[in-house]
């Protein structure tokens, strides 16, 4: 393990991105406040705030600031709630707990958590293009309103999501579950890593090097989160454990097994550090923070 | 009445707009294949293409061309037809019919519809950003992402749907229904005409006439959608007509009566077109599109 201290650097970044998400969400008195309400209790619940800390971690690889990338930060938090509230609805995964609390539709009704929802999306390209007034070439925010849109699409979560469902109860091959993590999980981890760096004003190889790692960082991501459906609690997870086998969901372990999953995920992990070291001393918080998705309980 | 040619005015740009929609979607084929067919199937179903053609009109005000403001054009209407997949879920006004067909939901069901709304919203922000490459100053992008992004956030079209479903069978005020009309839908019509004028060039002062005028035709446009519903019929409309007064929604002519709704929208257009003069003979198709507005049947 590094000797770099990753508990003081997340917590650090955890509670500059807690506040800009506070100060960018609109307060709960604007009208209309029911759904200010439904957005700031599903953001606000806590959660690791891993993507914005990556956006940060991707900026700080190539020598940028993290309050020059924070709109960003906060619009991938926005865009990961927003399809957390839209996958615990009833007519998907129909979840009643999240992040500790009741599921956000279980609190402000259907209708509100999809309108919820549609609002965090939007209001996640509203940040984006905030951005511009931080960064030195405000032609950037182009590329980083295209490449979030085009992870959160079909082309990426969305598109994973889509075919999460329809494999419910399916016997999956493993390209298809492959097809699964990358899109439902990998393509949002990644767009925040480049995006971090394309705003803080990184290189072409840059971007490409941060997206290899982006995309075997998230791959071994969505094999540690389904290995800890099958191992956590309610307690430890903030959400119902042991989901995925009661909706007969395509996960790594059940196909291939606990202990190869857990092989595989430490394979990835060394697969990301090494495609980080081009970046130096600098990719040092992306490499601890690696180690740490592996061997985290939750 | 105007001597220009309305019909072949909208007829030859809706043929634009329908071709750039086609090739700007997704194929079906791509995967997951499911969800681009459930987009496709709402957006490629016809409808006005109203707000499509408010772009290109707005940026014929100032003197630009459709072509250079397509994409922006399509984004629109992919934010309108997901509005309206969403709407119609039984979650929210759960309605069977729309544009002359089965609802989005009683095709793909709730869990696809749900998705290809997110998709369609999603998409439509990296349309925008695409649009970078027609215009003489790309750095216009972002202000067009902003103001779009607010025109269908909780600060516009969003909100206004919250409000209407809360105010569902509950006595609504004068200024609760204005509030309703101009968020739900002035809001977007406001923000295609200046989207339309931002990427062609125009200054402040005509991003400022275009607005003024955009919120009163929007206003002018919501009122005789609540009177068609009051007067149309399923043929027609293409939707279930007096699905308002069964699902006890505030609308303009419950609270002021049918002629008082038709004078309102009339001076409403009136407000409009003079709005509109600034612009000389440029403006003549928002001109007849406004009369267009009053005048429609469905």
């Amino acid at each position: 393990m590094s000797a770099f201290d990753l508990d003081g650097y997340l917590k650090e970044r955890r509670v500059l991105v807690d506040a800009a998400l506070d100060r960018l969400l609109p307060p709960e008195p604007t009208p209309p406040p029911t759904v200010h309400r439904a957005m700031r209790y599903s953001v606000l619940a806590g959660g690791k705030r891993l993507r914005p800390i990556l956006v940060i971690a991707g900026a700080e690889a190539v020598g940028g600031a993290a309050q020059t990338v924070m709109p960003t930060a906060c619009a991938l938090e926005l865009i990961h709630t927003y399809s957390l509230i839209h996958d615990d609805l009833p007519a998907m995964d129909n979840d009643d707990y999240r992040r500790g609390r009741l599921t956000n539709h279980k609190v402000f009704g259907d209708a509100m958590a999809i309108l919820a929802g549609d609002a965090l999306l939007t209001l996640a390209f509203r940040l984006i293009a905030e951005n511009a007034a931080l960064v030195k070439d405000p032609r950037v925010i182009r590329d980083v309103v295209a490449e979030i849109a085009d992870a959160a699409g079909t082309g990426g979560m969305v598109g994973g999501q889509v075919v999460d469902i329809e494999s419910e109860g399916q016997a999956v091959t493993v390209e298809t579950l492959e097809y699964i993590h990358i899109h439902k999980t990998a393509a949002l981890i990644r767009g925040s890593l480049r995006a971090g760096v394309r705003l803080a004003g990184g290189d072409g190889a840059a971007v490409a090097a941060i997206s290899d790692a982006g995309q075997s960082l998230g791959l071994a991501f969505q094999i540690v989160d389904d290995i800890l459906d099958v191992e956590g609690s309610l307690e430890v997870l903030g959400k119902t454990a042991g989901s995925d086998e009661r909706k007969q969901k395509a996960t790594y372990p059940a196909l291939h097994g606990i202990e190869a999953s857990r092989r595989e995920a430490r394979r990835l992990i060394e697969e990301t550090k090494s495609r980080l070291a081009v970046f130096g001393g600098r990719s040092a918080p992306l490499c601890a923070l690696a180690d740490y998705v592996v061997e985290r309980k939750s």
